[in-house]
């Protein structure tokens, strides 16, 4: 059985929706970033970069491998199991050129935003930096919302699934210094809403139970 | 033919370094950061992120399709030619892990390191935050690189040619913040050294000539 390494953060939840939007039998085992569990050493061995989410499962040979990176494990489940993202075509690498941009873009700018504005120490230069860049970013998002349904095109896919935790986090933690971005974002607003709508996004979004 | 427009930075040299391990025809078009044209109409149809780099290729049908995500790129690039990332197998997944490890941390927490160093002015938070950060992700990289040759593992993939613009521009670029980081990390000084003496990288890294 597929085994899911992860914690309550956004990119904790992309794994869980995925699991969930798919069907597929797991077991989650909380890691606890709050207790400094990433670093144990059974995690590491699984994930070195001591980040939450890894997977273990069994390959076609019975035996066990894990993967770490979100992106990289969405892919590992999409192409497992032909579901969220295309097997070929230029429908495929806007579904991956989507995922990278939330992998290197929205996820660790809007993590920056989160740190600078909680961090005791202020950088009035830092945040203003990371504010700018994260309305930049959820301005590109909406640009393309404005022109397709979902993040990649016209189908739901693994692009949404990683963009979504993040996306509704300026809802929700990063309100106080992002809340009003969105005000000004009307097609990410219907997104948000229509992600939020799915039961397995819904699902995923109360994992782990802790 | 494919077209690729890039601009001499680390993303930008990756594609470069990639085509030229393939051996496939291409032409590139210059973006020029400095003269803000990643700005212009034409290059946003392309790469709505404002960022290079992208590409344009044909597809199965003679169409022409857009990708932009360096990411994106060289998984495109690598599943249309059948090299540097493994068909199926835990090992198609060791490397897509490390290239989502490149895209969503060394490269924008060395592009971080790089705005705040440079800029006039000054966020000790910020620099210490970010100096920290990288010196983390280049210690996980030469703990990785003590265990296997190359990045992802044995073979040579595009989890190194992802890596390798950013890893070597802190003996460059970011060498006044960072250059001393790299005394303490042999097996990545020699995994600079393995990758730089591959022509293909050699060549890659001279483009786009400007
Ligand atoms: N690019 C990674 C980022 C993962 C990440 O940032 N995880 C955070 C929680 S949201 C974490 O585990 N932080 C603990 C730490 O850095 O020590 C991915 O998408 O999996
Ligand atoms: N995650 C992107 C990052 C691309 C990126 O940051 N490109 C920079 C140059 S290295 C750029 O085009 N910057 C121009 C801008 O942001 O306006 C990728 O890997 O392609």
């Amino acid at each position: 059985m597929l085994t899911l390494h992860t914690w309550t953060t956004p990119n904790g939840r992309k794994v869980p929706i995925m699991l969930e939007e798919l069907g597929l039998p797991y077991t989650i085992k909380t890691v606890n970033l709050k207790e400094n569990e990433q670093f144990q050493p059974a995690f590491l061995a699984l994930s070195p970069n001591n980040k939450i989410p890894a997977i273990e499962d069994t390959d076609e040979n019975g035996k066990r491998f894990s993967i770490f990176e979100s992106g990289a494990i969405l892919t590992y489940l999409a192409e497992k199991t032909g579901k969220l993202l295309p097997i070929s075509g230029p429908e495929r690498y806007k579904v991956l050129e989507w995922l990278h941009w939330q992998i290197g873009g929205l996820g660790p700018m809007l993590g920056q935003v989160g740190f600078f504005t909680r961090s005791e120490e202020k950088s009035g230069l830092a945040i203003k930096h990371f504010v700018d860049e994260a309305d930049r970013l959820l301005t590109v998002m909406d640009k393309q919302l404005s022109q397709h349904d979902y993040i990649a095109g016209a189908a739901y896919s693994i692009a949404d699934i990683a963009c979504y935790p993040w996306a509704v986090g300026v809802l929700d933690k990063l309100k106080p210094a992002l809340g009003d971005k969105l005000d000004s974002k009307p097609h990410l607003q219907r997104w948000l809403k229509r992600i939020g709508e799915r039961p397995a996004v819904q699902r995923g979004m109360a994992l782990p139970r802790i």
